[in-house]
């Protein structure tokens, strides 16, 4: 099953020249799930090649606009491009008026449903699943209420050894069952072990969104042992009070977090236009956590 | 004077890739002047290598959000990046709302007075001055209230003579009166007539500023015999009724727009995202009023 991201924008507060604010696009089994839409992101699908229409589920951390100002753009053009299907949309509570005063006042009677879930930046909670996945959030320490999100595959049925089965001649109706596991127990007093016909599927992995928040390990529960951390690395560590200052964190910190929590990968990102190079955030971050990348616009990774 | 105007964004409704939603950049005697603020705007002056501060005016046709929804994010990142200079904005009454709802959720308390002056798209009106230029409304009809802004340089002062003058021996104080064309009488009775001692300046030029608009020719009394005509031209002819139903102009009707109002030139733009290229455009305008050029973005434009 694919699990995959690609960034959209990697850049913290006000845009730079070849960054863009905070956007990402998850593919999970070819569904497709935005988090966050700074402004500019529907440009960037444009430059990416990516069509909008296959995207059905948003997520937005919080309302600081470098997650957010992009939406209504987005909203406004799947509209105009005739979009009918749903949208699920998942943030703050605010955010639903935020969208409808604008498209009140534009005189816009949307072509299709926005299905919103209102996100309390409280507890941990699952706020969305279907048969690929689950997404909960993730209570991050922000300067306003802001949440990370975690999406977790679901774990897959068990492999059919279909070869196997054939020669055996068991049942085609036998099948579903193998593949939850189940043991069949037959009127001719034979047992058919699951074991014997299927294999387990791999592990379910999961990918950690976290941007933005002070690295206070306040969340750090929540995001144990997932394969892809993407954690936001505002500064460089020398700028650690300014990262407090502003409830943001380094690379260094990150890479700590990364260390701490099990994770597999770590992918930095949310960079301070103040770096024109990325490589100082990548070196610090990697020195702590070595399987570390930057998170660069246009680029996706396997999760 | 620097009289010109820079074309930021030049797509219709959606953007396509390489054209943004409308924005435009005015020079005015290197005090600047925003037209419009589609998503991007930003991210465009960056590119262009604009300095966003430089921008002390901006003007908002109406509430197409191809024309605003760049307008949050350039105040968000003027604030982050610690203006404290006031910003004089021109719009509809319900801009400010939209934008304060989104400061207010940010927990954003701007560093810059905004200075919000709401336009009434009822009848024209002079809406700003200073010692440079007018800005007028232009009632337009669109879908939704929309008015274009007719900007018109200040008669400039008498040019001075100044060899003249020395040669005659003309006291200094006499000249700021000759160059505001006064005639003195002296008590000596001799007359020192403005005219043998100063040149009169250049006529006041004017850039008229169309986009949204069906072509139906209420507003040509504000436009008439403008340096340089800026107008919409959404499509092709070939598309005439879509124009009209959308409440846009075609090519043609921009160019004959430009011809039945004596327009010194015109600029055509906010094309439909389903033109690829342009150069039809181009051709279909320049057959009927041969002075056209095509707003093109990252091009500066004499006036």
């Amino acid at each position: 099953m694919k699990f995959e991201v690609t960034i959209l924008g990697s850049s913290s507060a006000t845009p730079v020249y070849n960054r863009n604010p905070t956007a990402q696009l998850l593919n999970c089994n070819e569904k497709f799930y935005l988090i966050d839409c700074g402004e500019g992101t529907q440009q960037q699908l444009i430059k990416f090649g990516i069509k909008a229409s296959k995207i059905d589920h948003v997520f937005i951390s919080h309302l600081h606009g470098d997650h957010y100002f992009g939406l209504i753009g987005l909203l406004s053009s799947m509209h105009l491009n005739g979009r009918t299907k749903p949208m699920k949309l998942f943030g703050p509570e605010p955010l639903l008026d935020i969208l409808n005063l604008q498209f009140k006042h534009s005189d816009t009677i949307l072509k299709f449903p926005i299905e919103f879930t209102a996100i309390q930046a409280e507890q941990p909670s699952l706020i969305f699943e279907n048969n690929d996945v689950t997404v909960e959030t993730i209570i991050l320490n922000h300067r306003i209420p802001c949440t990370g999100f975690k999406f977790k595959e679901k774990k897959r049925l068990r492999k059919l050894l279909v070869e196997k089965l054939e020669a055996d001649q068991v049942p085609l109706e036998y099948y579903p069952l193998l593949k939850r596991g189940v043991d069949l127990d037959l009127p001719n007093g034979s047992t058919i072990l699951n074991t014997d016909y299927t294999t387990d599927s791999a592990e379910p992995k999961t990918y950690c969104y976290c941007s933005d928040t002070i690295a206070d390990g306040s969340y750090l529960n929540s995001i144990q042992d997932c394969t892809v951390l993407y954690h936001e690395a505002t500064f460089l560590h020398d700028l650690l009070e300014r990262a407090i200052f502003t409830h943001h964190t380094t690379a260094l910190q990150a890479a700590e977090i990364a260390l701490n929590t099990g994770a597999g990968k770590l992918l930095i990102g949310h960079f301070s236009s103040r770096y024109k190079t990325l490589q100082p955030l990548l070196e610090e971050a990697a020195a702590v956590f070595p399987n570390t990348e930057l998170a660069l616009e246009g680029v996706t990774y396997l999760i």
